[in-house]
Formats: structure tokens, sequence, C-alpha cells
């Protein structure tokens, strides 16, 4: 039985407490919003997040940062990339001995171009840092909750810690994987959400399968050579926090990212169509971050930056996507 | 402008007759049924396949082979795997200069385990051989015909007869890449199949978008690895033909392989599921070959094995899924 500290009491962050307690495992989750941390410790129900599911009893959360990072010496980051850096900087503050991060945030810092394990040890003083690990794939929180099999990636520089996160989470209805190569797990995770935004869209313009098919297709490929330029292995596009991922995140209504796409596609604004979710969307963080490294070391993206200008120069929608189309006879 | 004569009325016949017909090619059909031959000449639909769809009024269709044998000198060979060795052999009679032969089966012969061009090579002399290609990638032929923004690959050892198909075909809603490894072309379409049946039958069990991804991730590494066994590059697997044509064949309704997998994940026997469907489902007969090719070149195929005790020996579908969830802890 492992102490671990949840923070963030967003769907997937509450999944994974979820899964943690089942495995037998002590969990407090910590996150601001009084009403879900209320919800969890009395009626075990995170509802704004994952409506009717019933959590383990064992769940204990809180809004007291001190009683968070003094309760366990394993860490699951599971806040959104933006939030990161400031709730890290805190916790480095109150922190006295050594913690291991484990995170399953799915971004990429803006300006800075960081990933977020490199976000961690920024933040983190050496001193307070045992260990970072990513857990990543296609791992809607909502199927998570309710035990439908799911297949999950885990991801470090160390061999340990990435067995640890195997042995903290894997069960019967969950099957974690291990992967040494940590910058193609973050960035797979990252990066698909680009192209899950860009799948919503053609889906929302009244495209169908074919299309969708293929811009998933060729979207994989532009990720890939982005994902190996900055010193991913190419096979890692190819596994569960590649592929897999993307498959999940652009084919399922559960996805935030493609939602948003959806509604950029059905003509809506980006301000419009922000407005009307309930979440972050880090896709579109991203792919200012993306198209912007895509730039920076020459890597032809196409989709990326038809969706960028999309997102960010006012770009209608259809000529984005006849951009796209009417491209010359090409191989493949 | 072309003379292309079509064998097969089928669904994804009759689409890419429509599609040269539209790019101004001279289209003759050739098939069996006459009622589908009627309607095709006369109200310029195809009801059985393509419900509501208008067809090109210039395309023509005959139940006489010495006809269409001799109406063109390009072939676009649009039949079922299991009735081109037989059909072949009857067109070579009649054949009495070079024809082009371009197939657009998914299918591997049984016990012989040719590819599709090697069955063409093996029925038509060499002396009425003008050179084989072959036309994939994601395109239910449904969205096709209605003109939905499509991708495929075009291959042949030959460049020639690669850069033929694609300017026969190429238009503004159906773009063409060439793709120079006819080997692989051939497999993703074919293998990509059993992958298909298998993510109907965990869908049809009631499992989900999780299961699924994770799933076609790890099925389109076995078939990868048979490939490559086979002297297919790997690469082709994450194009249009590979990873393409199973996202469109796993995720749409379109697909007969995932409805048929779909009913035997809901419990119905092989032989019900195979009553129930109006057309030819290549996946059942290519699991065999697949299941034998593995075992044959000793490759690791869980889940086309799993499949195959499904489908060939009678084993439940929850004690394949369980086999499959229960392997021990792994890296990926």
């Amino acid at each position: 039985m492992v102490q671990v500290t949840v923070y963030g009491t967003g769907s997937f962050g509450t999944a994974l407490a979820n899964v943690l307690a089942e495995n037998g495992h002590d969990v407090l989750m910590w996150g601001k919003n009084n009403e879900t941390i209320e919800q969890i410790n009395s009626q075990h129900v995170n509802t704004k997040y994952l409506k009717n599911a019933e959590l383990n009893h064992q769940i204990k959360a809180t809004n007291d940062l001190t009683q968070a990072v003094t309760f366990a010496d394993v860490y699951l980051i599971a806040l959104p990339t933006k939030a990161i850096r400031e709730v890290l900087g805190q916790i480095d503050a109150l922190i006295t001995n050594k913690k291991i991060f484990i995170h399953v945030a799915k971004g990429i810092e803006n300006n800075t171009f960081k990933r977020v394990s490199e976000m961690i040890e920024d933040t983190i003083s050496s001193e307070h840092n045992d260990g970072i690990g990513v857990l990543s794939g296609p791992s809607h929180a909502e199927e998570v909750v309710i035990k439908q099999p799911t297949t999950v990636a885990a991801s470090s520089n160390s061999e340990t810690i990435s067995k640890l996160i195997q042995d903290l989470f894997m069960n019967d209805y969950l099957r974690v994987y291990t992967n040494s190569d940590l910058i193609g797990v973050e960035l797979g995770g990252a990066l698909k959400n680009v192209i899950a935004v860009a799948s919503g869209v053609i889906a929302g313009m009244g495209f169908g399968d074919n299309a969708k098919a293929a811009l998933m297709t060729r979207g994989l490929a532009e990720i890939s050579r982005l994902g190996e330029t900055l010193g991913a292995d190419p096979m890692t596009f190819l596994g569960l926090g590649g592929i897999g991922d993307l498959i999940v995140t652009c084919t399922s209504t559960h996805s935030r990212n493609y939602t948003l796409g959806y509604k950029l596609g059905e003509g809506k604004s980006l301000d419009t169509a922000l407005d009307e979710m309930n979440m972050v969307v880090e896709g579109v963080y991203t792919t200012k971050s993306v198209y912007q490294l895509s730039k920076k070391y020459n890597v032809d993206m196409p989709i990326t930056e038809a969706l960028y200008n999309v997102l960010f120069e006012n770009t209608p929608v259809e000529e984005s996507v006849k951009y796209l189309m009417e491209r010359g006879k090409k191989a493949e």
C-alpha cells in the first residue's frame, strides 16, 4: 500500500485516484473547487466531471496544499499544463523531503516549448525531486472510472519509476505497458490533440469517415516528423501514447479537443466554442506551440498550419480544407 | 479519355466506375446480377449496394464477358478475392491482346496465401499481361459515390502503372498518392480486415473506445510484423493503405467486417452472422490465412489467434478477450 497525493480534481485525476484506491492505495486529492472536494468527501462523486460514477469511499479530498504535500511521497500531477508551473512552485516551497512526480498532462508549455517533465524539473528543487514519470495512452476518464478495459503507457528516464507506475496502476481493467522513450510518450499525448481538434473541424463541416481517416493518417505522419526532430523515437508514435491516443481522441465524443474542433467546423468562432466548453482544451494552446516549433525546426506540418490559421488568424475553415485537398499529385 | 472495363458490380466497383465516368472516361461494368445490370443501364442506380446514389449516366453495364473483355485495354478488377481466379481464367481465354489490370480486392487467397496481384499473374498469360496495380486506402464506397473527400494509395511494381492509376482516378474529391510498395499496400488492405472484425467483436460485447483504440494499436503492430516478414516495407502500414484503412474500417458502421464482428460480439454464431449480411465479408477468410501464415513464419499475432479461435474453434468471445487482457506485465 502506497500513499499518493493526486493534484487536480478534473476527470482524469479523479478516474486515476479511483484506480489507485481500488488497487488498495491511500489517496488524497487536492483541488481548489470546494464544492467538488465536498462531493468527493461526503457523496463519493464528482458530478462536474464524471456525472454518475460512484468513487471509491476511501478517497479523501482537500483544498489545503500543506496537507496534500505532507500526505505522501508519491504525487500524481493531473493539472492543466498552464497551471503546472504555478502550483508546483507552491508545492516546492512546502516540501521537506524527496518526492516522486507522475504526471498525466498532455500539453507543451507555450513560449518555452517545454514538455511537462521539463516544467517539473524547472520548478522542483533537485533536493526535492526523487524522479519524474508520465502515464499516457487511450484512456477516456469516463470509461476508466466504470472499469472498461483500458491500456496505457508508463514512461520515465528511470526504469525504476516506469515500473513503479506500472505497479501502482495496473489491475484487471487497466493494463500498463512500460516505455523507455519519455520524450516520445510526452510528445505523443500533446501533439495528438492538434490532430484531434482538426479532426473535429472536418467532422463539424460535414465530411465523412474517409476524410477523417485520411486526416488522422497524414496527421500521425506530421506529428511523428516533429517528434523525431525533437528527440523522440518515431516508433513511439505507433504505440499506445501515439496512434492509440490519437484514435481514441479523434473518434470519441468524450474528447474535449475533438468537440471544440467540431464547433469550429460548424462555423462557430474560437471564443464562442471555448465558452461553450466546461473544461480546459489543451489542443488550442498546443497548436500554437506546435506551429511555432514546426517553423523553428523547419518541419512540414500542413494540418497544424491549416488549424493554426483557423484558430489564430481567422482563416475560414473552408479555405483551410481547400488548401489541404488541392495540393499537387504526390507519392505517399 | 480511356476506356475501362470494371469487373464486379459491388459497392466499391460501382463507386469507382462512377469516379472514372465523372473523370470523363468511357466505362463498361460487367457482372452476373441481371437486375443490377438493368438498374445501372436504365435507372443509373445500384440499389443493392449503394441505395440512393445516382450514378453517372454514361456508365453502361453488361453480363456478356466477351463484350466486357473486348471493350477496353484497362481493367478494374472489383471482385471478391474468392471469385478472382475463376473469372480471370475465363477472361484470359477471351483476351487477344495485352491488358492492364488494376485491382481493389482486399484479401489473401486461402491455402496458397497469395496476394491478389499474384493471383492475377497466375491466371493471366504473360502475353496478355501489360501490368498489374492496386488501389487501396480509407475509401468507403458510400462516401466516394457522393463525392466526400477521400484519399487512396495506388501501387504497382511499375511506376508507369502507379501513375496511370493516379491519372485515371484523381480529381477534386479523390486524392491518389502513388506508393512503390506493392506488397505492403496489398497486405495492408487485406490484413486490416482481421483487426476490423476483432474490433467489431469487442464493440459488440459492450467494451468502450479505450479498448477499441488499444486493440487497433496492438493490431497494427501485429499486422506490421507479419507484413515485414512477408517482404513489405513496415512504413507502408503507417500510410493510407495501412493505418488509414484500419481506422476507417474499425470505426465506421459502413464496414461489413466490423459489422460481422459486432454480431459475433453480441453472441451470434458465425453462420448466423454471415446469414444476416448481404455481402462478402473478406475478413473471415483472411483471418484463416493470416493465422496459418503467423504459424508458418512464427510471428506473434495474439489478436489474430484469439479471433481465429472465435471464428473457427468455437471459443467463446469472453474467453478470448480474457486471454488478451490477462497477459503479464510487459514493456510496449
